[in-house]
């Protein structure tokens, strides 16, 4: 079996191994998943640039991979890394630091922690 | 600030709020995501069939949604859901249930627990 591209470009979704926290979701082609087997550091394809592109190689904030799964479709992947440094571009630790509130409104803020989630739990379900 | 749907699709990817393990990703236009606010339930919408999807709704396997994220670029949804039953429709609890191993092939079996990532990554690594 191998990864089906032909619906375009491959999810590739980041997690922290150690934390379990899910840190980025980027893209990949063909040559960025081989150059992550490759490597075993991320690439991706920058769907706004149109490029191939080394996660960290300007910033440092490279991803050392730990593991990678692929879903049943075989067109979605779960990599696990080992993150040299925060992996959103904003310094943020995960891309997903804002949460959406019971009235559909963004609330910013770190949601990452299970603590903060069940608070915000609370907030969604009352 | 609003999701960004002007890429196309927006990527969900859904997390077990209990065990943290990521289940699936599926893709969400417009109605789907209003549908998933109002109801409580994830709803997607199918690139192969074209059609919004109420995940469960043959299957009976639903997703209550506990907490939803966004991520910087507005374009990726992360949902912590509460769910009934397995996420696959292979049956599998998650559609993540099979790896790649150190050569890029396909490796069968339930690799979403920690203790058998472990091992995996030993494999990867040696």
């Amino acid at each position: 079996m191998k990864l089906d591209f032909s619906k375009g470009l491959i999810p590739a979704i980041v997690v922290d191994d150690k934390t379990g926290d899910v840190l980025m979701l980027a893209y990949m082609n063909e040559e960025a998943y081989e150059k992550t087997l490759e490597t075993k550091e991320t690439w991706f394809y920058s769907r706004s640039r149109e490029t191939l592109w080394h996660k960290g190689e300007t910033s440092g904030n490279t991803q050392k991979v730990k593991s990678i799964q692929v879903d049943c479709d075989a067109d979605t992947l779960l990599i696990r890394v080992d993150p040299e440094g925060p992996a959103c571009h904003t310094g943020e630790r995960t891309c997903f630091y804002r949460a959406i509130g019971g009235n559909g409104e963004v609330v910013e803020g770190d949601f990452s922690s299970r603590r903060i989630f069940d608070v915000l739990t609370e907030e969604i379900e009352s």
